[in-house]
């Protein structure tokens, strides 16, 4: 679905003259985001036969050394029960994660990395993070900096007008 | 799938220590791009009985007065000749748009919003906008320009990776 935003003549962000300022500030923001996720997404099938959620729950697990249940899962990753089970089934298959229930419930069962997933999972962080270092390779790190900084102002008026706080 | 992301203690971007400063940057840019689509999805849903790829298919439509071939729009929405049928069907059985087929081949009929159409793509943009524009409300204007500014060297390091530029 978020690949339906539009790509605005195949530039990134579009021409600058669309739009009222916060429209072209989220369309800019959004197609940063959608293509470095397709391509992040490309990369993984190509050079590590998996996808993109599979590493997002193994992401998760790897910073719970104790597991999570499916629904702790579900809420780390914004997806529904349903989507995880399915991700979770898969990495069962290949060895990558175990799920342990503790009674014949398996929505109350413990999902956590494999010591096969752990080195798997160590590979596949090394890749993401080389890819988005060539990603960013033509931007200075002090407007990266700087861009982690805004972003950090965009995210806390995201969260304040969801609370609902005045200006 | 972008919403396997993962959301880190609920906290949009997630704490400042998780992981080099490409991936911390990347994750912080895309949990602000998925809870800004996600909350934008909602309230179109909401307010305006409709969806996010329906309004885009409609933005799309809205700067080619003349019409798009089907797979103009799909290639200009990055998706799939499949997804943006259905999407102009739906379109189309509302009285939003019009698909006039020059023969008897789908694929290469025009595609134009009606004036039907075309108003209320006014009321969506008009939403669209006030929606970010509150959301973007906790952030000073110069912070959003700047924001917009580095986001534009992102891009271009965006770009500058794929055809393998040396930095």
């Amino acid at each position: 679905m978020a690949l339906m935003r539009e790509k605005h003549d195949g530039r990134l962000g579009g021409p600058k003259s669309i739009g009222p300022r916060s429209v072209r500030l989220w369309l800019r923001l959004l197609s940063c985001s959608m293509v470095v996720e397709k391509r992040l997404r490309r990369r993984f099938e190509a050079h590590h036969n998996t996808t993109l959620p599979r590493f997002d729950v193994m992401a998760a697990l790897e910073r719970a050394p104790d597991g999570l249940t499916m629904g702790e899962l579900s809420r780390k990753l914004l997806v529904s029960n349903g989507n995880v089970t399915g991700l979770v089934r898969q990495l069962e298959a290949q060895g990558h994660v175990r799920a342990a229930a503790p009674a014949n419930d398996r929505r109350a069962s413990i999902v956590a990395l494999t010591d096969a997933g752990r080195a798997t999972f160590a590979e596949l962080a090394a890749s993401h993070h080389a890819w988005l270092r060539a990603i960013l390779a033509h931007m200075a790190p002090d407007r990266q900096e700087l861009l982690f900084e805004l972003l950090g102002e965009l995210r806390d008026s995201i969260e304040a007008e969801e609370t609902g706080e005045t200006p």
